[in-house]
């Protein structure tokens, strides 16, 4: 689908980006919701949305979309709170990191043939409408999960807003095999950028005592902490699992270490370096 | 000192940089040695050095300075080797992530009064002359270690070749701080990306499940394993120790997670977003 009227209820750096890529592909009207009055006008002044409006409930009035793009406990509320007011026959979706939590609330809500969940492969570790990009979507591989075979023309007017209108790469996937799919591919990272963080700050060193190295592998842990604790408390036994993973291959690296074990370090650094250089930049 | 003869033996990221900012900086013979020809003809083409040579030895000769930038294990032995024929009066210096263990070869060949250690901290994933620039290290933050109190003229003139010629900041430091602390804040971070690497490693997922977050925190992992091999064992006491560190901080992350701890897990999040946004970009 390509919406007439798209709402956005956040306008930060993803629902900032849904909205703006969604003017430049034509959508009339797209209406935004933000708590902070700064931010919205920061968005109306970017060309990000037609409009922003005072509350979650006017944003929806006359949208036949609304993207729920705020921290996953605000938008498990807005679910619920949004249901009974949405326009017949508009779709609901969101943009969250963790999609099984999100779906059980959507059915719950009544809203099985209405709801599929999206989530975007493009966060950032800034936040706020600053980190917004028109062109942080175009591109991406986007995640989206239907609630069940009641949801499925739901899931398939997502696939196509995403494919359409953002001009991303939407790709079907059961919600419970994504969790632990992201709880490994992003959520651990977050965690390990986390945990290395707390370990650094206690030295109380200078911050010219860090070269780009440590900057990279703790830039995650400048994200909105807000967020965080919602995506590590919804999607809470995966991410231990994953912890688990990264305990046992931090223990390795200090046995093959300690032993001074020069092959088996070598094959550890060799597998870590071959998995990188496949990433790619 | 600004040496009328400079070489450097090693023209990868850091060597190639070295060279190429003393070629700008006005010093009129830069004579390179590294093995392979085709890194030293980019090299000459670039304008990084006025000559390549077919070994460590060659470059030596004549040169009034001289600095090593070649994996540790390399450099232990280059020490005794270049040894006898350094010029009267020559200084020899390195670039090496660890301190103690050179040093303490420079003492043990004699060169005492002759050796101070250098270690800019512009450290980068990338090896090879194809990563070396000539804005890598004016303004970076370098610590120089002298070999004791007959090592402090030495130590001079490699603090004086580090602020004038390379234009960065020279700043003295005791071996052994030096490396406990690079332990911590360099070695550490790459451990920490070769353990993640390793545990995302065995999912075996196409790159693009992976988004700009999983990148940053495992980029270090592409770094050269030769070089990491090397620093792990010369430095294995202080990075074992900060390896235990970083084990302590994951398994509290891992315990607040588990117990849904939120104001102990919002005070982990706040304090490692605090460390990092110190940091800065």
């Amino acid at each position: 689908m390509r919406p007439d009227v798209l709402a956005v209820v956040g306008l930060g750096a993803i629902g900032g980006s849904v909205a703006w890529q969604a003017r430049l592909s034509g959508v009339p009207r797209v209406v935004g919701f933000v708590p902070d009055p700064i931010e919205g006008a920061a968005a109306v002044a970017a060309g990000a949305v037609t409009e922003v409006v005072d509350s979650p409930a006017s944003a929806v009035r006359g949208a036949d979309l609304v993207v729920l793009a705020t921290p996953p406990h605000i938008m498990l509320d807005l679910i619920g709170h949004l249901a009974p007011i949405l326009e017949p026959g508009a779709i609901l979706t969101d943009v969250a990191s963790v999609k099984t939590p999100v779906l059980e609330r959507a059915v719950t809500a009544g809203l099985a043939e209405r709801f599929a969940g999206a989530h975007p492969l493009a966060g950032t570790h800034g936040s706020g409408f600053a980190y917004a990009r028109p062109d942080l979507l175009p591109g991406c591989v986007v995640y989206v999960c239907a609630t069940g075979a009641t949801g499925q023309a739901a899931a398939g007017a997502v696939m196509e807003f995403w494919e359409h209108t953002m001009q991303a790469s939407p790709t079907l996937i059961d919600a419970a095999v994504h969790d632990r799919q992201l709880a490994w591919t992003s959520h651990l990272p977050q965690a390990i950028a986390y945990a290395l963080g707390n370990a650094l700050a206690r030295l109380a060193l200078r911050p010219e005592s860090y070269g780009s190295g440590a900057r990279d592998t703790t830039r995650l842990a400048a994200s909105n902490p807000e967020l965080w604790l919602d995506i590590f408390r919804e999607n809470r036994e995966p991410v231990l699992a994953a912890l688990d993973g990264a305990g046992t291959a931090l223990a390795e690296l200090r046995s093959l270490i300690a032993a001074g074990d020069e092959t088996g370090l070598r094959a550890y650094l060799d597998r870590a370096a071959a998995f990188r250089r496949e990433l790619g930049a």
